[in-house]
């Protein structure tokens, strides 16, 4: 089957140590250490504020690391035989990642025509990462190392001049990114998992699911992602005051957003049990959700009520929403990011709209709020459908529909079965040995 | 069998958005932001110290807060059965608890009628739900999660009132909560355990247990725990050198009692071989043993003592008393809180005794130091004897004993025996062929 | 077998408890909190920075916390039945490591006779416990515990003193510690391995290898080191613009070295596929290999540069060098320590001298910076053997062959087959049925 020539030997190398060089050569022209001595670093307000101290933002930068590398990469572990894909080439796309996204976002910024690098700088690079991380979750077990690393360059170069033009020209309040990240992210990779439909995967995969252990690791993920939420929404916040108040809207979302989680869970499922997936996913939407306004004056309870309808739209998504984008739609969004990151995004771009347009940021405007909305899902889509037909090309290593979601198409995965295999063994045996 | 209704379908869902409603409504009442413009936060002299920079506790903050979420919820995944409900009821309670917790504490220290939530009041959010927590590992197994919202509503306002008059009245010292948080904590779970007896598990449960991973998934909140304690028993000391006493303290408390925790472990166990339930536990009792005193001047060499006497007594806790606690006065604590958190409590608390009366701490008194002690230790059982009587009544869809330690009866499980069923049931095909 | 008296019961906790308590007597004599006060805290010009706030440096030690304790630890844990082993023997040896290196570093730093505790001293005392957790790579499967706290003190106690050799006699510059911490733990342990080589592992044992679920444990390990080596690299560096060149020289270096970590897996491997323990060790190989110039003014394009160097030297290393240290030097390394630390660890002494050489720190001396890596090197190898033969006496428990790689023979494990076991033991009988 010549579509499906999944060796990496030589593509994954080659594009990876070249993506790499070029990388390296464009640090060598463009990047320096920033030494403090800049003057205009351009119009991005928020960069003024750690001159007192280089280091001051470090353990905010830490906690945003945590969530790109433990975070995004257990959440996805899930899948019962992807573990090693899901935290491994998460590793892989954010590292890439965020040397991509310093030169994409570096150059609406330059300096001397140098990019300064700084804590601030690392952590918006992080940040970039996100959006790849996103949509690598829609295309989950459906696509190979390269066309991954195609979908990082092409997505965090398009986030980057979106960023600019919500930020820079519209001015637009997103603290959190509930719009130019989560949002963003969602419907790019829906977009390019449009793109890559599979009908051979329609009835579903036998390796499309979880076990138990594969559900534990899961929620290291999860509450790793959880604990931090703070951070991320606060982490480019202005310093004092307003950045305290983005970390107790994050944290009061977040904990209304796990009642509202739990309780709907339970109500839609069999017997009232709980499920794995909506606790896993649904738990974090009021991160998302809160994203926009969470240095805004919406008062604690306003971010608590934020985090209760993102927890119950978040829960309903997975139950009856995820399979009709899929039956109906052909979209087949492995992690189910249109409920934790699409839906509360674009509630969390509607909130912003509503807080802004109630006065609850100075200098805010309810139009350019919708303006950035519509420009950050306006170059998702767009943007993900072209990134799509890209890596639709039959060149890249994606895997057949029988090897989707499988670790050992691409790794080297160590015999585990063994022992079940010899008792199955044994049995065979015994069994031979009865019918003969 | 109609006293055991457990399913959650209508109970759950109703209790948690009920309480989350009200919730919300008594934060739209009385939670505001601090602004830094507040004048006498009341008696708490601790609470002044943060003035300087409203996010400098931060990063304190999030090391607590990864060992309510991370720690106490992994800790106790050890169950072979039970990990989604020791991680994810862990969020539940923690996230529900962190909410209530800031209005019970807030309402001692209201300003101008409001809760002026910070960092330093989000931290003592979270240790207020450590309480619960602590008292989740005496009944682990054995509880439904109605049951055990309405422990954390009861718990945690009894947990408050104990702490207003402890710090605020007695005006006792306990900066790491030896007393006031594990020592309550633990006889609170303890009272609800003896209520909630269960004879039918008097032989044991087999789910009662761990397997390899589960105990490998247990070390991972074990030693977010044991890293991250010097921030618990800190975070709210005065800021300088006090809190840098504080950290040394916990510090050397905590290796030290690492070292007494292995060597007992070897000495009382078969062939010397290690018990995980020690390491995964006694391990931390110089944590909770030093918490009283963590910010005395105690010297180094007087908190390694401590942490030594910590986990020699947690250990042979565990080898010894557990069992007698169970047999022969209808104690069935799961998780043996009572020998990580209750004697080591105890022993924070005598510690801290002799270390004000030996003038290891300006303005102290013994005599109230005593009385913390007392109040807390007859607030956890008067207060877990009412809440297990409340916990008991047949309505809230308490499990059977045959489905205690086992997550499928609150939970959708994914099958993961099924290779296992499977060769299983080639064996039963062969077994039959072969007898017919 | 006389010579493998494995049986812990006496043996480690006399040992254990023997240490503990000569430490906490020396702890007495010479051990007080720092209170701010002191003068002239020696030659070690870093010790100057925090006296603003003793706490400044608290996040950035936490961070270096979390890669002693869980890094290292779970690390390890990619053994199928090692796991309990891994990362409790770690937990052990680096809460002893770290005591003992209080004292043994303390010394050199004497403040009126009396070591003065601080945030510096506990950071450095972790540092300390590195060198010991690299060895122990080196030698996991196949020590007792009681021989590896022989190995604890003595690895230690010969790590002060190369360190103060290098920081204050040759005055060289090791800032994330390339050549005192990963180069010298490295070869220490591989010559510990050496003296203990066992030809009877020689064809492998079928325990040395990994299983599904503990390359997953693996990966929170190396996924936590690869987030904070910034920190590692630069908590001591001196404070403002130097601490974040380490940082950003750090976070470059580890990114490039994934990509090309992956990029020569793959090339190495079978029809291209990635290989575990090349993702789990290789991508690490840039944080060691960058320390030595992190804080250096080696531009961000050279540190990508020592990166990528590093992550394709220590991959190469995994899939060829270590078979033939193994099959002809008798080195059976079984992490592949001297691939991760060894050689990135030579690879940033020796990019020290260059960066020294052109003036890339101000002054510094090449020839200093030679001599250091000389000296790291010597100690470690004579150390080594030294410790070594010490640990090959026939009295501290050492396992036989057939019982290395196996946690059984020092941890109780559960019975985690029983499933497994039962369907084989159906399997039997309906054999047996057959056969009668």
């Amino acid at each position: 089957m010549p579509a499906y020539a999944t060796n990496m030997r030589f593509k994954f190398p080659i594009v990876a140590l070249a993506l790499e060089i070029v990388t390296i050569i464009l640090f060598a022209l463009f990047a320096v250490y920033d030494d403090g001595k800049g003057h205009g670093h351009g119009a991005h307000s928020n960069e003024t504020h750690h001159e007192a101290n280089p280091m001051d933002l470090y353990p905010m930068f830490q906690d945003v690391h945590v969530m790109i590398f433990i975070g995004f990469g257990f959440l996805m572990t899930f899948l019962k035989r992807y573990g090693f894909s899901s935290v491994g080439i998460n590793l892989l796309l954010a590292a890439f990642g965020l040397q991509w996204g310093l030169l994409m976002q570096g150059i609406w910024h330059l300096d001397d025509g140098k990019i300064k690098i700084n804590i601030f700088k690392i952590i918006n690079a992080d940040f970039s990462t996100a959006t790849v991380l996103i949509s690598f979750g829609a295309v989950l077990g459906k696509t190979s190392p390269v066309q991954l690393l195609i979908m990082t360059i092409l997505e965090i170069t398009i986030f980057s001049i979106n960023e600019h033009l919500v930020a820079n020209v519209l001015k637009a309040n997103d603290v959190g990114a509930s719009m130019i990240i989560h949002a963003y992210g969602a419907y790019f990779g829906l977009a390019v998992a449009r793109v890559l439909y599979r009908p051979g995967l329609r009835n579903g995969h036998e390796n499309d699911g979880s076990v138990y252990h594969s559900d534990m690791f899961a929620m290291i993920g999860t509450v790793f992602l959880w604990m931090f939420w703070p951070s991320f929404n606060s982490a480019i916040a202005d310093p004092g005051y307003t950045q305290l108040t983005a970390v107790i809207n994050t944290y009061l979302s977040l904990a209304a957003c796990v009642m509202s989680a739990y309780a709907i869970s339970s109500l839609v499922e069999h017997k009232g049990k709980l499920d794995m997936v909506h606790i896993q996913n649904a738990t974090l939407a009021g991160g998302v959700a809160v994203g926009t306004c969470a240095d805004m004056n919406i008062e604690p309870f306003g971010a608590m009520l934020i985090g209760l309808v993102a927890g119950i739209i978040s829960t309903l998504g997975f139950k009856y929403l995820t399979p009709i984008l899929s039956s109906n739609l052909g979209i087949q969004d492995t992690c189910g990011v249109h409920n934790l990151h699409g839906m509360p995004g674009i509630l969390g771009g509607l909130a912003g709209i509503v807080a802004v347009a109630l006065g609850k940021k100075a200098g805010g405007s309810a139009a350019m709020q919708a303006a950035a909305l519509a420009s950050s899902l306006g170059f998702a889509l767009v943007g993900g459908f072209l990134t799509g037909f890209i890596m639709k090309l039959p060149i890249w290593g994606q895997p057949p529909d029988q090897n989707c979601f499988d670790d050992s198409i691409y790794w080297e995965v160590p015999e585990e079965e063994d022992e079940n295999e010899e008792s199955l063994a044994h049995a065979d045996h015994s069994k031979n040995k009865a019918e003969a």
